[in-house]
């Protein structure tokens, strides 16, 4: 009878493990997914991956169309620049030789052919957005004024410029040499 | 014992039409899919084509970049084109002009003053890529050379250019105007 009881005993026990077993198991069974939903949450997290790496790429190109665009209306816009400001001594150079008195009428002949080629060439420049910067009578803007000389004496009120020494230019809206001036105190 | 055995046939006809449902059944689940298996194949191909779709932007951003690039590497190489092509009657007239013969002093050095006037501005053009076309004693090429006029007599071999009537110009490698020459026939 006492081995019998034992043996009862040892059977309920039994019994009791094989019921936390299975509840362990139904535990475990919330918390972990199937296999394919695990490759169902691999796939969507790919997937938005590959979204927001086509909209960056995407946002990027705009930039890059947009920024190539104003790009090239500057490159346009300026583009003679370089010849420009390279011609400007040879121009300063012909408008002093221009200042020549003809006396003889050989030198008048010659002197209104170099006043044509200087318009000719002035109209070439003007063309491509050249202009020379008001100055002299003008109020003293540093931007478009180089002062090289200041003075208490002359016509006009202060910080107006009295006379100009170089001219200067702007390309368009570009100055590409400001005047040299000087200028009432 | 006839009806016993129809019965038996009809009890054996039945069993075969199960036998086929259950055949059809198993075919079915072949060919069916869980709803975790539909949406892993919706997904996977929704990814392929968020990459293919990513690769082909990718691929037109860079024939963008590059086609970009060409363009602004031909735009700034002829950048000055307009300009320069603006500046050639000028040139011209001013050549024609330095050709007067410089007799009394006063002439002679503005003569001086407007060749180096001149001097400046070739040099000033020729930074930017421009140069002359060589044509007398060189062999007519018609995409340097506009022949407006050929004669049988004069020197060197035939098709060689006599006579240059106007110099023509490069831009780099780009011929802006071709001279005009007389060519030996």
């Amino acid at each position: 009878m006492v081995e019998k009881n034992e043996q009862a005993t040892v059977e309920n026990e039994e019994v009791t493990v094989e019921e936390n077993e299975e509840a362990a198991e139904a535990v475990q069974e919330e918390v972990e997914v199937s296999p394919e939903q695990q490759k169902i949450e691999m796939l969507e997290a790919k997937l938005e991956e590959s979204e927001n790496r086509y909209l960056r790429l995407q946002a990027d190109f705009d930039n890059f169309r947009r920024r190539t665009r104003l790009d090239q209306e500057a490159a346009q816009k300026y583009r003679a620049q370089n010849l420009v400001t390279d011609i400007l001594p040879a121009l300063d150079n012909f408008e002093r030789a221009l200042k020549v008195e003809a006396e003889d009428e050989k030198t008048k002949t010659f002197l209104q052919g170099m006043e044509m080629v200087h318009r000719q060439l002035m109209e070439a420049l003007k063309n491509e957005g050249l202009e020379a910067i008001d100055s002299v009578g003008q109020e003293f803007d540093p931007h478009l004024h180089q002062a090289v000389m200041q003075v208490e004496e002359g016509e006009g009120d202060s910080n107006t410029v009295l006379e100009e020494f170089q001219k200067g230019y702007k390309l368009k809206d570009r100055i590409i040499r400001p005047s040299m001036v000087k200028v009432k105190q």
